[in-house]
C-alpha cells in the first residue's frame, strides 16, 4: 500500500469506530482496527484515557502499530488500548483477517452471558453471521490484556467471524474492517430477533446452504452496500443526536 | 392517469418509502411501490447499490417499470431492486392491489420467525390488520428474487393484506400504497402488544365482526387520517433525528 | 370563571395534549379535555381529520362544547372527536372530575389486553395511581363513540382515576386535566415496572395505607411539581426531536 | 478545601446531576450530592418545587448544608430536597463516603421490586458494582424523609456501594460523587443484562477475585475514564435531544 492508501485505510478505521456508535453498539468503549495488507502493521483507535464519544473518532485518533506491540506513531495523541493483544493475536493467527472489532453490544453480549446460541433467523445475507456456531472464550474472567490470554481467544475463535467473550462482550474478525463492522451490526439484530422469537415460540432458522456464500464473502472482506449506507449516515448532522441513548456500552 | 397524476403518484411512493423510515420500520432496506391504476406499470424505489437512509427517498429515486420487469426510466439513477418480483407477482395475481410494501420490521418479523400469531388486540380500526390469520411463506429460505418464488408468495398471500416471509420479513398489499404503509405501521404495534401481553397473560382479541369493515376499507385503499399525519411528519425537520435509531432493519 | 381564566384553561388543555406526546404516550391519537368549573362546558382537542403530531396542539385546536354534545366554537377548525362521549359521560356521572385523558399508551394498554393487574410498585406518590384496582370496560369491542357505551364506561370506572378499555387503551379522570395527565404518565411507569419485575420474581407492592393521601390529592386535582416539569419541557426546542419515536400510538 | 475548590466541587455536583439525565437514569426526580472533604458540609441539588429537567442543573441549583440539616446558602433558590436525610445519614454513618446518588432508574429498580439479584455479568471493572450482594431497605414503604428512616437505610447499606429502596429506587454511595454516578450507570447495564440473560439461560457471573480491586477503587472514589466521557458528553449540544425520552423516572 502506498502512503495515500494507508491514509485512506486510516480514515476507514476512524469511520469504522464512528459507525459502531452510529449503530448503537458502543458509546465510548470498544474499538475497531485494520491490518495494512501485506504487512505486519495495524491501525487502531487510541486508548481512552480521555474518553470521548466514539462517534467523534477522527483520523488523528488512529495509531499505527506493529504486531509486536510497538506503537509507531501518535505518541502525543495516546497509547494503544489495553486490549491491543485481542486484535494483535487474531491478526497473527489468521493471515486472512484484515479487520477486527470489539464491543460490549447489548443483545449479542446477553447471549454470551447466558450461554445461549444466537440463531440465523433473518435474511440469508445477514443471518450468515450466525451461520457457524459462535465460540465462547471463557478461560479467564479478566479483561484480555495479555498476549497469552489473547492467543487463547484467537485459538478459540478459529476461522470464524465472531467470538463471545463470556462475561464481557464480543470480538469480530473479517477480511476487512468494513466487513467486521457490518458483522457486528448484523449479529446484533440476529441476537435481538432470536431473543424475542424464543419468548413466543421456537425460532425457525436458515440452513447453512443458503448462507454459505454470504458467509464466505464477509470473511473475504466484502461488506455489501452496508458500507455506503454507513458513510452516508456518518455525514448526516442528525446522527449526533444519537449520543447517550444508552447506558454505558 | 394523466402525466401530472403519475408524477403525484411517484411522489406518493417516495413519501411512502420515507414514512417507512419515519415510523421506525426500516433503515435502508425494504421498499414501497404503487401500480398506476388501469395499467401494467408500477412505480418502485430503486435498488440500493449506493445505500442511503430511506427517509431521503425522493421522486428521483422512483423508477417506472412494467409487470414484465422492464425498467422504463431512471436507468442512470439505478436499477430495479433484486426483490422486484415480490411486488410484480402480487400485482399480477391481484388486480385490486395498488400498493405493496416490504420490510424487515422488528416485531412482526419476530412472529414470522417464531411461527406465532399476531393477534388483533388493540382498536378495531388498527387491529383489523391482524383480523385475518397472516399466512407464512416459507417454501424457500433464499431471498425472493425470482418470478417463480414470488408467484408462490402471491399464492400464499391469497387476498390478504399481509404475509410473513418466514425467516426474512414482511410483505403488505393493499388498495393503495398509503394503505399498505399504514398496514405495516399498524401491524407493528399489534405485534408488539401481542408479544408483551402474552408474557403476562392471555391476550384478549377483537372479534372479526368489529373489524370487517375496516379491513375491507384498507383493502380498498383507504388510509384514514394516518396519511395526513405521515405527510405532516415528513415535513418536520426534527424527524431526521430518527436516523440510526435502530440496528439495521 | 371569567373569560381570561377560560382562555388560560384552554391553553392548559392544549399543553396537556402536547405533554401526552412529550412523554411518549401518544403520537396523533388520543385527547385530553377539561371541564370549566361550575359549568356544563368542556374544552377538548379537535378531531383528527387532518392529523398532526399531538405536540403541535395549540389553543386554536381546542374546542368548546357543552355536555349535550353541542360544539360551541371552532367550527371552522374542526369537529369534536368521535370519542367525545367518552369524556362527556364521565363529566356527567362525576361532578368532581375536571379533566379526562384518553390514550393508547403501550404498557398500560398491554395490561388491559392481557387481563393482568398493574401493581403499585414504585414510590407511594406515583404508585398511588395503581392503588385501587383498575376496572376494565369490555362490554363492547367497538370504539366508544355513543352515549350509551360511554355511560357504561363511566359506570365501570366508578370513582376511580383510571379505566382500561380492554382491547383499545386507557381513560383517566381526575380533579384537573393536569392531574389526569400526570396519572397517565405515572401509570405507564408503574405498568412497565410491574411487567419487568414479574418476569424475574414476584413484585412487591406498596400498601394502600402509604398511598391513600396521594391518591386523594390526585382525585382532587393536584399534580405536584410534575406540571412545572412538563411546562418547562414544553418550552424546550429539543423536545421536538421526540417525534415519530414510536409506531402509531 | 479552599474556596475555589469548594466551587469546583459545587460544579462537579451540578455536572453529576446533569449526567444522571444524560445517561437516562433520571428525568426530574433524584439527586446527587458530595461532602466537602474534612468537613461536615454537603453540597446537594435543591428540591424540585419548580421542577426542571435534571440536565439543566447548574452551579446555582446546588445548595450547601451541614449534616444537622441546616441549609447554609441558596435560600432564595430553593430548599433541601425532602430526601435530604437519605444523603445525610449515609455521610454520618460512613466517613469514607464522599458522594451519594439517588435515582428511580428503570432496570436496577425493577430488581428491587422483584426481590431478585443483579448479578456481576459484564466486564470486571463494571460488574464490580454488583460484586457484593446489594442490600434491600424495605422497613418502611414511605419515602425516606426522616432521620430515623435514613439511619436504617445507612445501617442496611453497611459499607456497600449500593442499596435497593424496595418499592422506590436506588441509592449509591462512594468515595466521590463521580464514582457514585459511575456506579449508578454501570449498575443499570448490569441489571439490564442480568434481566435479558436470565430470560434465555442461566447468567454466568464474574467471581469476586477479578472484581475486588475495581470495587475498592470505586469505594475510594476513583471513576476511571468514565468521568472524562461524561464531561465531554455534557458539553455536546446534541445531548439535549435526550429529553423526555422516557416516562417519568
Amino acid at each position: 500500500m502506498v502512503m495515500n492508501e494507508i491514509e485512506e485505510l486510516r480514515e476507514a478505521v476512524a469511520l469504522a469506530n464512528r459507525v459502531l456508535h452510529h449503530t448503537g453498539l458502543t458509546t465510548y468503549l470498544g474499538h475497531a482496527s485494520a491490518r495494512i495488507p501485506g504487512t505486519d502493521r495495524v491501525l487502531i483507535k487510541r486508548n481512552g484515557t480521555i474518553a470521548v464519544s466514539m462517534d467523534t473518532t477522527t483520523i488523528k485518533d488512529i495509531l499505527l502499530a506493529d504486531l509486536d506491540g510497538n506503537q509507531l506513531d501518535g505518541q502525543s495523541v495516546g497509547k494503544l488500548p489495553a486490549e491491543w493483544p485481542l486484535h494483535a493475536e487474531i491478526y497473527k493467527a489468521r493471515p486472512d483477517v484484515m479487520g477486527v472489532v470489539h464491543t460490549h453490544q447489548r443483545w449479542a453480549t446477553t447471549f454470551g452471558i447466558a450461554g445461549a446460541k444466537i440463531l440465523p433467523v433473518q435474511h440469508p445475507v445477514h443471518a450468515a453471521v450466525a451461520g457457524e456456531e459462535i465460540p465462547v472464550y471463557d478461560e479467564s474472567y479478566a479483561i484480555v490484556t495479555t498476549d497469552e490470554q489473547a492467543r487463547v481467544v484467537a485459538e478459540t475463535m478459529g476461522k470464524r467471524l465472531t467470538c463471545h467473550l463470556r462475561t464481557h462482550g464480543m470480538v469480530f474478525a473479517a477480511g476487512s474492517v468494513q466487513a467486521a463492522v457490518w458483522t457486528a451490526v448484523d449479529l446484533e439484530y440476529q441476537a435481538e430477533l432470536t431473543y424475542l422469537a424464543s419468548q413466543i415460540g421456537t425460532p425457525n432458522t436458515i440452513p447453512m446452504l443458503f448462507m454459505r456464500e454470504h458467509l464466505e464473502r464477509r470473511k473475504a472482506g466484502q461488506a455489501g452496500n452496508s458500507w455506503s449506507y454507513y458513510q452516508w449516515l456518518d455525514e448526516d448532522e442528525n446522527i449526533k443526536s444519537n449520543r447517550a441513548r444508552q447506558v454505558q456500552l
